[in-house]
């Protein structure tokens, strides 16, 4: 099985910035930290982060027939992006949906992600332990 | 730790009725399941459902010092109970937030969560597992 | 073929209170009346009433197997209850809305209905006499 | 007792296109199976369709004083017309609306009847049986 | 100067119908009434009514080269009618808008004119005397 | 008869500024122009303008008793003075409210008069002649 | 005279949970305080609370011909209930609306009160002693 | 201490028109009847009126330093004025709303307050009674 | 092949009216235009106007069986009539639905097309030469 | 160059009440700082502040032929007041609209200002300094 | 004549992916489809796709006096993005926007196009013919 | 000092394209014109422009510790980019937002600025002026 992490804007601040809110792990921190899960699991896993829409779509794009799964925190582009809803939809991968803090407890224009009814699911509020029950809810789903 | 999983209405209804969208489990085998995951995480757990929206308010207002976090998948009132809301606000208690199918997929009415901006996060759309992750992310919390 | 013919908030003062929107006919008036035409149409009916929306989501979800076919009155349920309509759809028995005033001459609140749509349909308007045609029409719709 | 049934825009294909929603019956056969039940209330009964708003507010303008009672279809124009909802209002003859399909559970714009807050109420989703059930709410409030 | 005074849905009745809203004259009644105002102003009027809005759209696109200006009470069509507004703004014919009763004091839906922007201005409330105002105001306005 | 002509806020600017909304008659060259009109019906006419809403509202809370009718002109505060709206109720005494362009056709916020609903009625987008027919319609509305 | 004091939902943890928004004293200690006060106004003073919607309005619908007058602070119930403003219009007994903290103030959501139009007024924000201004309230309206 | 009670536009009619709202005692009258309330409670009270939302604003923003607390009754401009706002939160006196109508069971736009959530609490509905409520419970909150 | 072209209100007034908006063909210029189009393709051609709503729906409903796919420019009736979209839904027919000048361009009102979603695709601000797209498409479609 | 610097409601509270949003500047120490910025700019200041809306409205109308431009502060009555607007844009005086604090970071209801779109451009957020640029962007503005 | 046709976010995968709604055609046929249209019309083609909206944005913002017209499908960017609407807006070419779907038959949020009211016109639900109907409207108009 | 000045989307065709509305001036005219600014305020300027919102989330993650302030006019992507905002807010550098035109007097899209409630402040409508006063105003922010 291989999945693919992608983390949108700004995530490459993690850590850095308002740990209040996202915790003081790195985004190195996290993929590393998600690595001995994945080799319980079986994955191969791949951590990438992009601050570019087009980006993210690229890459999503190019995931089918290379990934079986993919787990997403598209940060704020969540609440904006058609596009990557689009090729969420386009690639037909199961997709978990993460966000590190709970978006529902945020401004009201984070409550809706137009991403979240093309994924299996969402995951919010749980820090980056959320990325660990992606995972793990992946792999229990691509091996159902 | 202990652990207070709340079940709302029509979930007695688990695995008899539209498994399409529910999955095959009863309500009984669910909580079945969670116990050895309870188990390895040394937690004691509760397990109870009720379809009034009353009954939930007055098991969450009596779970303060009896329990150490709640897992609630309020189903139906989630979108529509302030009352529940103020009595989870109110006992401060940790918890997670969970539904079975994916809300965000799901008719418009249901993409609201009244609840959710009160609780630690949310959990959706990854089946009767998501209770599993609920449980683990609890347990995660309260040690950290 | 049985049937339940649920009647939800304050219409046990039917007959009582109100008479110029409810008419005098109280709850037991309207059950007795429905006698003669349940048995011209070999129905066994079944009238019960309750205040409470989780004892009407108790009752639907225990209907499945007892009952062929549901009228329901939810009264100030109609529109706010999420849990009602979820209770409905997961029986899956043909059921038809009364509402003995006309909803959509009152309050613009009481013009949205969240159980008619999974319903079979809707009778509003006609006084205590809606009972009688949605027995009927529940009869046809059962033995066509 | 004279009543007039007026049927809205389409209704013409009645039975001929989307039998799934609307039922096998033409318009005609609606109408003939209509013609015994008014017998059996000592009801004159004259049935009519067209597809114009304006024919629409000429027959029921013209109504007063040669009917009793009307049984409207309105179809499309039930969510358009304020047209036909002022000539209902003004001419002031009881009516029941009638809807084969039950609107409440299709799009939204056809949730909202104009017409309803001046009939005496609405029957929906029970088929073409519905127009023999206002046939016979009709009878009932107008001898009552 | 020569002036087309339109009459929209429901105005046959005028005066036999609603006389607490509409008054007591009848259409006839007001069509006389205007005639000396006309002779005093020397317009040659004429004075017509239909339910069609379909009706309507063929006068108004007509009334170009053939009359100098327009007194349009559209009625219901009013608020829901495109067609007439187009048609109204097509000829380009100076057209003063006018209903009996104040429509800003009735229902929500009553106060919007899809008409009004493409006319002159807007008379209403003031019974049918409204019709002789703007009458005047035309004659005002074309030999401005 | 007496009446009372009250113009609202910027109205002392008539015909000095935006000539091409207003025209270009001062609002003494319009108080002028009523005289005759006044004296025509046997009306006492008092013409007042401020910019204050408290002044409006001071003016109107003292014309019962020494006043027969108004004409309203409130301008900016037509669609935001609910405290105009209430003197005005408070009084009773029949008002026409004029505007002498058309507000349907300018900005949105424009189209709703706060006014209105207690009025008797509305003209506009008439010009500066708008205040004769209001007094005319109000000496008809008076001497009925 | 007899009145009846309802609490609605959470209100049993009034005094142990959230004391910066409702204030220290119990439920308890809040009735306690209440009775002198009765008496002093020669009211026969009950005091209820429950957690549950039906309960409130079972109680409301029994309270007709028992009690002169009702004090209700349905908390969350404000928000979302037509079945307890339903029960509060059909027995017609004069309610006075209170609520310990300024609901104005918090979220929006709590803002509408669906049971304020049917009751004679609200006190909100003023603490616990809201239920003695009602009280004095209730009494000198029950006695004028 | 010290209470300045601010009453607004069209209150100086009070008691002299629309009894049947806001009851038959004038504006002196309500003061008079405050004075003994005042006197029992040792507070000097200042009772003033006016119309205009700019003398309301100079009012409150003088009052900081010259009273302890503020009874407001903003009639109109409690769903309109900013400014009113503005000036009350500016100079942070604790202040009670005071309203003799049921504003919750009026017109839509009356159910908003602007001012409210600037205030300690509201009171409306209970006639001019109100006012001591109001000043009792400021009483109690300045000698908390 | 036979294609019915259906023009709706106003359409009559076509290169007389507004030519800056819609051009300066005639409606007889568009359809001559489209005949060489037509024969190109082998289509036989007939092309209507009508300014009536039910008009259109009649010509609608009886299309089926008489033609293979249907060109529509419904004008102001694209944005207000569910009866022509119900009518193009119940005969099922391809249809282009075309728009002479640019709808999204212009009022709001005229962005929303009830009828595009019962098409096969809309063209609109290309001009009369609209008509040839959509000529062509159809012929491309029915013989794909 | 003569330029007039109006300010609004509650500006006469400026340095005294909430430093922590408008700074302890006096709105005299605003003006005298402003007065070398005239002197090197070559405009003669006047510097005005009132509670009253009509009192604004009053000095932007007789500013026409008076003034140069204007810097308007117009605080709560920016998001009210419909008058000053017509005012502003009536007189045609060069307009640049200042408020200190980021009015886009407070309630919602400070987000729309109905004066913006009839001024030159809006400064807010940049404390009072502000007004500085203000009045230097006028002279450029006037200069250029 | 040279023009530019753009293809916007996920376009690379058109017949690779959901081909029930996009076709089986490769971007690569498609435009290899549209030489010969483009030679007959005497057009010099040139073809791109990207998934980066700010590339999009370089390239139309290029397009001046490089292409004499635009082609666009900018997919879901057409929904979310004012930098393309902005960038057509200022180069000013003609441009015919393109949408394979129909994108009025599909999800509320693909309604609306913010590009359209820039672009001549707009072309949807005809498949990837759409693509030559817009090459040959532009020819038409470059060379009307 | 160190000050980033960000230019977005379109911004690279200043002075070029509708200079009716950004003026004649090019983006580098206006950064030269900066210059003397920025050192006689002692600041080192640096200004970029990028058409994508991934590059300016770039830029403005990675201006943390390598500059004091920013400048920012993200032209289109203010009303749409919750990714600049996110960037803006996670780095805490006081910034202050810039737009050449009056966005308040454009299209309503344009009135709402995602990104103003992170920044300091907006300035809108002074043409590049702005730039200078926005530079200005970060000076004295820093130094104060």
């Amino acid at each position: 099985m291989k999945v693919l992490v992608l983390n949108g804007p700004n995530l490459q601040l993690l850590g850095l910035r308002k740990p209040e809110i996202y915790g003081r792990e790195t985004l190195q921190d996290l993929c590393d930290r998600l690595v001995p899960v994945a080799e319980e699991l079986d994955i191969v896993l791949e951590c990438r982060q992009t601050n570019g829409e087009g980006q993210m779509v690229d890459w999503i794009g190019a995931s089918a027939g290379m990934f079986d799964g993919l787990v997403i925190n598209a940060a704020a582009y969540t609440h904006t992006s058609v596009a990557i809803r689009d090729a969420n939809e386009a690639v037909g991968l199961p997709t978990v949906e993460v966000h590190i803090s709970n978006i529902h407890a945020r401004e009201e224009f984070r409550h809706t992600s137009l991403i979240a009814p093309v994924c299996l699911g969402q995951i919010c509020g749980l820090g980056t332990s959320g990325y660990e029950w992606a995972l793990r809810a992946l792999a229990r789903h691509l091996t159902a």
